[in-house]
This record gives C-alpha cells, sequence and structure tokens, in this order.
C-alpha cells in the first residue's frame, strides 16, 4: 500500500485508527476456548466488528510466538482474514545485522504479507536498511515511544548537536529511505512533544501507541500531529478487544471503535492541514 | 545455569566458544534437503561435531522465523537436542512495553526453554526488567554491536556526562539486575575498545559477536575483555558452520571448532585473571 492509497482510506472511513490485534489467550472470552482457534475465533470477530472504522491492524508478535507454531499459524490466518484495503502492521520491533535483519523482512513480508513492520533503530544503517529494500513496504522505527522507559536513554541529549537521541533517530533515518517508507513510532503518552516532533519529520506517517490503556490524549496528538496527508495512524489494543470479557466482546469492540473513529472524524474536520 | 555454573563448564573445555547455529536452508548442503527436516538435521551434525569444544550455541532466531511455523518447530527440536550442560543463547533481540516484552519472556523461557536471550534496550528499563523475572535465566543487552551502523547512534555522546550512548546502556542496566542475570553484546570489531568496556563492566559476561567472517581480533579481545571468571562468550557462525558446503560439512565444522578451541586454550592460560 502507498502512502497515497492509506490516506485515500483515511479520507473514505474519515478515520485513523489502529486496531491492535494484542490477543492474549489468557484474557479472551473463555467461550471461545472451545474452538480449534481461539485466538483466531477472536481476532476474526473482532476483525468483522470493527473493520469499517479503522484503517489498520496491528497484531503485536509476541502474543502469538508465546503460543509456539501454532500461534504462527493463527497469526497467519490472521492477516488472511483482514481485508486487503486495510493496513497492517507487523509489531514485532526487529532489528539484527544485514543479512540478519534481510531475514526478519523475509519472515513478514514474503513469508507472510505484511504491509510493514515496526523495527528498533539501535544498531543502525546497515540494521534497518534491508527492509526498505520491498516495494510498497514500510518500516515504522522506533523513535520516542510511550512507555516509561522511554526517558532511560531517548531524551540524552548529544554534546555535539545538543539533540535527544529520539530526533537523531528521526533526522538520520531520513537519510535511509523516503516518506513513503519510513513511518516513526512516537507514543500517544508524548503528546506534549507532538509539535517538536512534527517539525522534524513533517511529512512522515506516525504511528501512535500508548492511546486508551497507557493515557496518551487524542485530541493533543491529532491537533500537533495531523499533516495534509493525516499522517497519523493512532493505536488502540486493549480498550477496543477488551471492552469486554463476555459473549459481547465483538460488539462492545465496534462500539468502542465506533467512539474512537466519531471523535477521529471531528479532528480531521477540524486539524488535517 | 548460574554464571558459577558457566565458568566451570569453560575451565572443563578450555573453550569459550559459542557457535552460532544460523542455518540457511539456502546455504545447508544440498544432500540434506531431502530430509523431513533439513534445517534440523544440519543442525544435530553440527552439535554431534561440535558440542566438545564449545561451551554455548546461539541459534538466530531470524533464521527460524524465516520458514514460518515449520522454522519454529526445527528450532525446538534443536533446542531439545542440545546437551543440558551447554548454554542456549535466544539471539532474537527482543524488547517492547512492560506486558509485551513479559510475552517475549514467556516464548523463550517458558515455551522453549532458552538460558538466554538478546535484547535491545531502546526501550528502557520497563521493557527489560520482564526477562529478569525468571530465575536462573540471563538477558544479554545490546551494548556496542558489532556491525558499521554502530557508529549511526552508540557513539552518541551524552552532553550531560560526556558517555557514549552505549556507556549509558552498560551504567544503567546494572541497576537493573546483577551481574548473574546480565550480560552485555560488544562485537569483536570493537575489540580496541574492549579495556574501557571492561573497566565499566568488570564482573559482567560479554557475548561477541563478530569473530569470524565479520573479522574481529580474537586475541586482543581475550586479552582486553577476560576477566577473573573469563567473562567471554566469543561467538563463531558462519565460519563454523559453513566451513564446508559438502557432505564432510560436520567434520569441517568440527575442525574449525578445535582449532578455536585451540587458540582459546592459550588464551586462558595467558589471560584469565
Amino acid at each position: 500500500m502507498t502512502s497515497s492509497q492509506l490516506f485515500e482510506q483515511i479520507r473514505k472511513k474519515k478515520s485513523y485508527l489502529c486496531v491492535g490485534l494484542d490477543t492474549d489467550i489468557t484474557k479472551i472470552p473463555k467461550h471461545l476456548l472451545s474452538s480449534d482457534d481461539p485466538v483466531f475465533e477472536f481476532n476474526k470477530q473482532i476483525i468483522d466488528a470493527t473493520h469499517a472504522y479503522c484503517v489498520a491492524y496491528k497484531p503485536n508478535i509476541a502474543f502469538y510466538e508465546a503460543l509456539g507454531p501454532k500461534g504462527w499459524e493463527s497469526l497467519q490466518k490472521t492477516l488472511n482474514y483482514i481485508p486487503k484495503d486495510i493496513f497492517t502492521i507487523a509489531d514485532a520491533k526487529r532489528g539484527d545485522i544485514g543479512n540478519t535483519s534481510a531475514l526478519y523482512a523475509r519472515a513478514f513480508f514474503e513469508q507472510m504479507n505484511f504491509d510493514s513492520i515496526t523495527v528498533a533503530p539501535y544498531m543502525g544503517e546497515d540494521s534497518v536498511k534491508p527492509f526498505l529494500q520491498f516495494q510498497n513496504k514500510w518500516v515504522i522505527l522506533l523513535a520516542h515511544t510511550s512507555n516509561s522507559g522511554s526517558a532511560d536513554f531517548q531524551l540524552i541529549e548529544s554534546k555535539v548537536t545538543g539533540r535527544k537521541l529520539y530526533e537523531e533517530v528521526l533526522l538520520k533515518s531520513q537519510e535511509w529511505g523516503t516518506k513513503d517508507q519510513i513511518m516513526y513510532v512516537v507514543g500517544a503518552t508524548q503528546s506534549e512533544k507532538f509539535k517538536e516532533i512534527r517539525d522534524i519529520a513533517p511529512e512522515h506517517f506516525f504511528l501512535v501507541p500508548g492511546y486508551g490503556v497507557q493515557g496518551g490524549d487524542l485530541q493533543t496528538v491529532s491537533k500537533y500531529g495531523m499533516n495534509r496527508t493525516c499522517g497519523l495512524l493512532v493505536n488502540a489494543a486493549r480498550s477496543i478487544i477488551y471492552a469486554s470479557n463476555d459473549h459481547d466482546f465483538a460488539s462492545a469492540a465496534k462500539k468502542e471503535s465506533i467512539s474512537v473513529q466519531q471523535q477521529m472524524e471531528q479532528y480531521l474536520d477540524l486539524y488535517l492541514k
């Protein structure tokens, strides 16, 4: 999917919601456990209930890895079930030396057909570039994440440039690929920094986790983060998929998605440049 | 495995060699492709040929992920086949927000029974600590890696402390767990920095990739990196497992392992504090 196709979907659905399929087999409604593939059954019903209101799905790969080979099968079935016009994100935060990153890219872009993958920047250019060799596929690079540990290293200021580590990541990585290949993870909990971050990367899409359970503020993120092509994919996982833990889990997820989509519709009207 | 048990193995085998099981199905000898599980068959023969000369095996998880669910099965069989007194490293470079890191830990420490896992530090404390909640399991944190991109961010000097990013990682992480839980990845290609790095983390084990094909120097690494409990696990993958691409691949791997072990025996005599 290209960035114009993604923006087209955002305009069509009046939404920049990404639903996080962080499907924990110990948390899904108990009545599903008797199915052959409870994780896929859960995901299928969530997708049926929410696909009209979101433009992306983001399975966090850890949830599937924790279940061994069976988990990877559930992941593959989920990916195949997602409608083709919805952007898919392998939230894997992978990264390794060149030849190894190339294999991770093979796993997620060829073995499975994800549109994009989250990548950790610590090992630098040659750990990221192999993911950029695929047509119409995206790297979503960690920049300023949503968790408390984001303060440990991401805020270290360079003696030479005065810039923080995450700013160096945002700048340096723009030498590695275009705004039609690279997105950045910027946590919703970092909302007050969105204005500065937008200045450093005016045209790139941001994947924004931390809304919902982690407490980020959607209006501030939208006001300061939106650009001419929206430029935001705001992720909500637990607040949607676990809105109910009962037989009505899918309709509860639908209700929550509609609520978020309606807020987003307002913010698109207000803030789309 | 505790650090004293690991040191005991190093003394017994007179070796601190870690063999990297980076098994690429497109690179193994063609005659193996007719087996039910070519990757496992390759690993099995490599393990049979080399286990007397090494104290650790390190499968890089990307190589197995690239093969989908079948790859995970090969990985599991490989792990089960490794002798119990050999240290196992899941080279996965994982890391995510707390609840998600906990699931990665579940995948590699419970679903599969690895002794240790490599972890990326970018997201800070709460992304690493969940891996530290397991008895007798280890986190191997990326510090100064072996690849050229290590210069992009790891050498950024802090305006406040003057320390480089990788030094901040080495120091800060020592607040999160003990030297009997945390090791560090320090590339063999960074050999001239081993002395300084050893000063910052005198008692910790270092996992040292980049020897062999990547060109790191074993003697310098050993001279400056060794401590009272050896403190080094030097990884060699391609130079051992692809020493031959023919029917004699296992005996070629054995020969190469013996050669490395013999050098290490000398360095243990020379440099063990």
